[in-house]
């Protein structure tokens, strides 16, 4: 058995052995795979259009609503392979979400009513945008069960805030914002009374029943909506549906479709039909038209009445001041669309076979004229549909949702029942080309597709019935995302993606180009709040704090050592543990786990967590780093000791040296060894250009950081071994190897990588 | 604007179209595209390998233990798509886990000394084996930070079952099952005391600390772990890691490696190194050899004690009875694997750049000859590694976990601070070939690969660290299984995996072929308990018991209503929700959400849940589907009133008349279009062989159901009909339409199967 020492000498020639592999010629021709696995020119051609090879990356990522699990899926196009789920709505262990104390908070914020909620039914996110754009900033989205809305910071991906809408008990039509992000659309579905806690019988849906749409605030520069500056336009017990913000010329109104304005509901327990049929009984519903800019400025004006402590403009308010419009639109309609140009509002009608092509400009002019067809049981005008249709198209069974192409004209809609997805001009009326997917498509979604600027590329058909598509898991399935190219003038399938968790509703699709997220916080950074973290120390500056029967702990964690190693307490105390990542490196995230006591954080380079408990339980809990962090990782532990009230120290057993001077003196030859094939590394490494590879730089830095803490260990190592103390010399002397095998670690990684990457030679 | 109805006719037209599209050759080549996204032949070669066109299946199903999310990952091979995220130890409210009152229960089962716990650190998942081979049944899973095992029957990819260990504080070496899964292997990792709350300073360590192997028995025909029947060997206060099970010889024994046999205890608060030089100092550990079968025997001879009422074998009597030996193994180990045929076990020391081979012949040799190098400070004796060593190879930096292939004597062993998988042959000791991962892998897994019958083909480098793998997410990165070819002399890299939620420690991959899972479950089914569901009810039969304050709802679900649609209680009852779905279409689930209270549940076809809260709020709460189920989905609603103490109810308003003879007759127009299109769709389907095709006579019964439900309805509209009511007559037509589209919708969906499989025409 040799050590780690004793081999390092031949590393060299190792990883000329992985290189040489790397470049090997397979065995099996590319005709020999394509029989084998029976596939056609056709799959082989969309295999080669999705497969993204290892170390490159993909051109867009997709935010898709996580439905039912309450998260936000992070999806690569064209690969359709899922990088992320981001906890919003539900906790999630893994990312510490719901069980740090800064987490919890954000949690907190979407209480609804007082109540604590653990899920969420996430359903349409939306990307800010400047001047109709993405920005690739920030990411919204909606929770359709509990009427929440959530803000995600894509500079790290965390969820930052829920608010809840305080006057709908559910919602569906947001998130979808305004063309600087100035507001945050969330309309309501089913109509129930705004004020909180006030029961109504069914009887009074008509009159005491509402729906409505909440305008959320978004301070840009903060990051966080401002519930005090939102306000909600109430509106009829109509289902409200899914909305639009206008853009360019329709920039400052927002448009928001609906169903049920039969007003039915139910009948099942008297014998009547149910909702679907009481319903859908109607060949039209409508279209709600709103000047929301003209609304911002009623609510500045005062003319807003407060419920629930929120902004409200009442009904009557709204019709008098002219900001309200009704537009009779097919049939139940689901997805109303507003072109890049801002100039036309697409309407598919779900039940009906059509999707309707509005004018902003014959909504303007028939405005402008009061030309009105007549006005609803609200009083609120109502726009002959023949007066601002621009075109109708007959598509087929069960329109949906409409998306744009980067060419003119072009759109993309869904069809449920005919489980296709058609693509269509709407400047003309045109049908273009039909695909079937698999099966009853909901949303779908192109590249940017419902921005300003959409860019063309590929369509993902989010399915809501995957069926027989994938290798069976159970009864309960995966969703189906199925890629398509929209590149060519027909559309062609390219890849079945399933979704593991969730169902989603809608996707949005950026530029991965235009997403610049960190890769570490500054040292001491509470992600949640982006500020710094009051529990924050330095590297040497851990302290426990005992106040009465809380005891707060000032912590560090970097590879592989949690500082404090021993935290104790008496039952019955509060423990509060704030833990500062020392890290800087890329990926080098650590965990932090107690036993028994349900606390797991997730700690990436720099962020500072609280966590918090009581310890009613005597007895001896450990904890440990729950991320595997290094080859020492195992060893990241530490105990918590719950100690009887009042216990005595026991005489504590001195410790039996069990290491001699010749433990130690092997010691030193180890790091002796080590430091030469370190020395080696280091020589390659600055042989080359690696100053040009910023990955590279990072990872050197961080080898720089393992290897700066050696002087200090070495100095305790021999001023021990200088008094004798060969137990300790050895311990030391071990500790200086520890960080020497890190320094190794990453200096192996640099060498591979600048090998891999094409490195040169430069003179020194 | 015309309905459905007027298009039904043009439908056959539509498809038409579609099809000629499915056909169309693409106007780039495979030339262009190859050059557009600069793929190299070894690039198009692995997209090969890799892509499974869309209806296509996976060869294999991988299940990843979900780390920290606490959660199971089950992905398809070699596409690399996951496919499921099962709910284990964290509640997940897709999978209405831990909502609904079943699921709970399974939750509760695993609290620790009475504390809910909400995540798991998951580790090691193990498949269930018949002589030594998968056989596709249960899977078992582990909870390293709280000490639990939990139990998933993959016939319907469900948690069924959580036990708590209830001895450890902390564990890493399960699941790993015996032979014929008699029992569910977990070792303890940092040492505690064994009595549930009971404190001992570290001081007292040697003595009063203590790790352990519980072997959980399996009782397949229940499929759950039988507490009582379990048993835990004591063992001394090293760190156990990770274990495996004898097989063919070896059966009747497992092994279990360790880590800080230094017995460190940490000295960062004292200035004196920390864990990971403590707990590393010594060039080798111990490798606990222990003979389970006889362990069992002792225990039904009564020689186990009771700690915390658990079966626990002293040290001392494990050493006097003879089942228990240790082997000094090399520095740090971290994996233990037995290799096929049980002869051999191959030992990766963590800190030492070999792989050992011992062999348990040797071993037994020693044991029947009692020769023992040495005792440890408990007793046990100590073997010899000289007296068990078969080989010993020399592989690299951090060897760590080893996997076997089909091929004799081949196996792959990860290599963690190279970043490397090694492959080689144990029984002559030759490296055969090395290939780089990126980065840092911790497991590894072929398929089938710790089974007595590994089935080669592939292997997966489950990688700790991404890095600059994907698109950047933020300071939290994904992680990086990578798919490598190994079925030619040559390990080749296929494809990059990220996983999005949780870190994976191990996974295990089957033959898809072997499992079988269920599409649905037997009406009124409680899938946590595999029996009758109590609350279940029958079609026709949903009524609601008020007791008190205390009312219990037993409703059904179908597309697209639930039964009751309205939900009348008083502001603080106690309100139970039975909810049975009535569906056996596959991938059909309904979820079932109530606004406000925190319920979501998700309802797979003939699945019974029961939710359960208080309803403290007056107030109006909607409730609905959350699963997108049909075209009328979103009218799958109802509401839940709240009325205060006492509420007496207002006088009904009368319902105003709103439709007339007029739209009656329209109703009927458009069901009579509609019916021709579906006799013409039910006319194709029954003119090919759709009997030869299991999916679509599913779709085909689940058809008729739905057109089962038209007589009822046509009937009651014919009869408000008779009397005058058009009110009525009008919306009953509207259900009976309501019921058209949902058989049509099946019906087309049929039918583009059938096109798209080749069906064939037969004669009448």
């Amino acid at each position: 058995m040799r050590t780690y020492a004793r081999v390092f000498g031949t590393l060299l020639i190792v990883l000329g052995v992985t290189a040489a592999a790397g470049m090997a010629v397979s065995a099996e021709s590319l005709q020999d795979v394509m029989k084998r696995r029976e596939l056609t020119q056709q799959d082989l051609l969309a295999a080669a259009k999705t497969y993204v090879p290892s170390g490159k990356r993909d051109e867009f990522l997709g935010f898709s609503s996580g439905g039912q699990s309450g998260q936000v899926i992070v999806y690569g196009i064209p690969s359709m392979r899922i990088v992320k789920y981001i906890g919003v709505f539900t906790p999630e262990p893994w990312q510490g979400y719901g069980f740090d104390e800064s987490s919890k908070v954000v949690l907190d914020g979407g209480k609804v009513d007082g109540k604590t909620i653990t899920w969420g039914d996430s359903h349409h996110p939306a990307i800010s945008e400047t001047n109709g754009q993405y920005d690739g900033q920030f990411l919204f989205i909606n929770d359709k069960g509990n009427s929440r809305m959530a803000v995600i910071d894509l500079r790290d991906f965390e969820t930052k805030q829920i608010v809840a809408n305080p006057i709908f008990k559910s919602e569906h039509g947001g998130a979808f914002v305004t063309p600087n992000t100035d507001y945050v659309i969330e309309t309501a579905q089913y109509p129930t009374p705004l004020e909180n806690k006030k029961f109504y019988p069914l009887e009074q849906f008509n009159d005491k029943y509402r729906g409505g749409v909440t305008y959320w605030k978004f301070d840009r520069t903060a990051g966080r909506i401002q519930p005090q500056n939102s306000f909600t336009v109430e509106l009829p017990p109509y289902s409200q549906d899914l909305s639009d913000a206008g853009k360019g010329p329709s920039d400052g109104w927002s448009f928001t479709n609906s169903f049920c304005t039969e007003r039915y509901v139910g009948g099942i327990e008297k014998g009547r039909p149910p909702y679907e049929a009481g319903c859908s009984a109607k060949d039209t519903d409508y279209l709600h038209v709103i000047n929301w800019r003209k609304a911002a400025e009623l609510v500045a004006q005062g003319k807003a009445r407060k419920i629930n402590g929120h902004n409200v403009i009442p009904l009557e308010t709204a019709v008098k001041e002219g900001i309200l419009f009704l537009i009779p639109e097919p049939k139940s309609p689901h997805g109303v669309d507003v072109t890049p140009d801002g100039k036309l509002i697409i309407i598919a009608g779900k039940l009906d076979t059509h999707v309707s092509v509005f004018s902003f400009d014959k909504i303007q002019a028939a405005i402008r004229a009061r030309k009105f067809e007549s006005r609803d049981a609200y009083g609120i005008p109502v726009i002959a549909m023949s007066d601002v249709m621009q075109l109708q198209v007959q598509l087929g069974l069960g329109p949906l949702h409409t998306q744009y192409d980067s060419k003119p004209c072009i759109a993309y809609t869904s069809l449920y029942v005919d489980s296709q997805v058609a693509k269509w001009n709407y400047c003309d009326g045109k049908v273009l080309d039909k695909i079937s997917v698999q099966y009853n498509i909901g949303h779908l979604m192109t590249m940017e597709g419902d921005s300003a600027d959409p860019k063309g590329h590929y369509l993902v058909a989010l399915n809501k019935l995957a069926i027989d598509r994938f290798t069976p898991v159970g009864p309960l399935h995966p969703q189906n995302h199925q890629l398509i190219d929209i590149s060519g003038d027909k559309m062609e399938l390219l890849y079945d993606m399933p979704l593991p968790l969730g169902e989603p509703h809608y996707a949005v699709a950026i530029a991965a180009s235009k997403l610049k997220p960190a890769i570490r916080y500054k040292v001491g950074t509470d992600s949640r709040t982006d500020k710094p973290h009051p529990g924050a120390v330095k590297a040497g500056e851990e302290h426990t704090v005992r106040k009465g029967a809380r005891v707060e702990v000032f912590g560090t964690l970097i590879r592989s050592h949690i500082t404090p190693e021993t935290i104790e307490v008496e039952v019955g105390d509060e423990v509060v543990i704030n833990l500062t990542s020392l890290e800087r490196a890329e990926d080098e995230t650590h965990g932090f786990a107690v036993s028994t006591y349900n606390i797991q954080a997730s700690i990436e380079p720099g962020k500072t967590v609280q966590v918090k408990f009581k310890a009613d339980k005597e007895g001896v809990y450990p904890y440990y780093c729950t991320e595997f962090c290094s080859a020492l990782h195992l060893e990241m532990q530490g105990y918590l000791l719950v100690k009887p009230k009042g216990y005595k120290a026991v005489k504590a057993v001195a410790e039996v040296a069990v290491y001699t001077k010749v433990d130690y003196d092997k010691e030193l030859k180890k790091i002796a060894d080590t430091q030469a094939v370190i020395d080696s590394v280091v020589g390659y490494i600055t042989s080359v250009n690696y100053k040009d590879f910023p990955d590279v730089v990072a990872m050197v830095d961080d080898a720089f950081d393992q290897a700066g803490k050696i002087p200090a260990a070495k100095a305790k190592h021999d001023e021990a071994a200088k008094r004798g103390d060969f137990q300790n010399a050895t311990l030391w002397a071990e500790q200086v190897w520890q960080y020497q095998v890190k320094t190794a670690d990453l200096g192996l990684r640099a060498k591979t990588y600048l090998e891999q990457n094409g490195a040169k030679k430069v003179s020194k």
